[in-house]
């Protein structure tokens, strides 16, 4: 790859660093951005130091947000004795996406994974413990993945919850074994948030 | 994909419209791009705005060149009166990988194509036959690819270059080194054989 000039090496390598692109992907890609406008390209840049920047985490919750409480933390509307947890901001979206779920949500921001080292306080589990502790939570619906890890996690967490006043529960599975709630249909993801087991 | 901040869908959106991503793999690469340090984001967006400000075209060969003319148009090593035409300056790259090449190149930035409204006014042909007509080049080799569309930009250069005292060759066709008779197709077996060498 020592055939471009290095503005344009630099590029390339910058792209072929995401996950999933190799090198000839991030050539691709690197080859279309010298093709856009002045201005694309500048777009493209300030919508990455944008979102790096102006991108935190909900104090409460977890999830990703512009600064401040999250719009699903803040709204009234929202049933505060309802806790569901999820491992990725993209699982509430699509959560939220399948209109039936009206409590709120917290974030781990992963499993537990021992073979790639990532253990509880690698998570967003104190925060979690700590919020059930408030006392406010009657329900916490546990919607990590239906696999292994999310399995593991789910039953780590629900022991941890056991000392509280509160109802553990588990999607049910309507959602494919070995599946990601990310893919998940919203039927599928209505009938899984109906049928909910208590563990 | 409502449910994310603003400047994360933002993000999102930048990532969907580069070439292959699809909706899911830009919110992944955007996450990504959220999980990096501070540093290494702004690394990303600096390295598209300077790739976009300082990459540009050789004024000689037109192949991407990081100001002034390219380091091939500037060795004095290299023969000038052998000039290899390729599409795209990733097809340069592939040449020098080989290191058989000692001559200039003209890189045309794409091929004719009716279809997708390519005509020659739209490639780098007015300056391949103005480079041509000067007179010190002696062999224009066509290395385009073997493709429909390779094939007539070839033929269709060929033509217009009849009216000079020059040489026109195109690459050899013939079954890949290391590939497999058995898995050759029809074309490719019958142009080898038609162009078998006595050895």
């Amino acid at each position: 790859m020592e055939y471009f000039p290095a503005p344009l090496e630099h590029l390339v390598e910058q792209f072929a660093k995401l996950p999933g692109i190799g090198g000839k992907s991030a050539q691709r890609l690197a080859f279309h951005v010298l093709s856009l406008p002045e201005q694309e390209a500048q777009a493209f840049a300030d919508a990455i130091v944008d979102a790096k920047k102006n991108v935190t985490l909900c104090p409460v919750c977890r999830n990703f947000t512009a600064g401040g409480l999250c719009p699903i933390c803040s709204s009234p509307k929202r049933d505060e004795s309802l806790l569901c947890v999820v491992a990725d901001p993209r699982d509430v979206a699509a959560i939220e996406r399948s209109r039936e779920y009206n409590g709120r949500y917290h974030v781990l921001h992963g499993v537990l994974s021992p073979m790639n080292h990532v253990g509880p306080d690698d998570l967003e589990i104190k925060s979690l413990v700590d919020r059930v502790a408030k006392g406010d939570v009657q329900e916490v619906i546990m919607a990590t993945n239906p696999d292994t890890e999310g399995e593991t996690t789910a039953m780590y967490i629900a022991r941890l919850l056991k000392p509280f006043d509160v109802r553990v529960t588990r999607l049910a599975y309507g959602i494919p074994v070995g599946g990601h709630l990310e893919f998940a249909d919203d039927a599928t993801l209505m009938r899984a948030l109906a049928g909910r087991q208590e563990i």
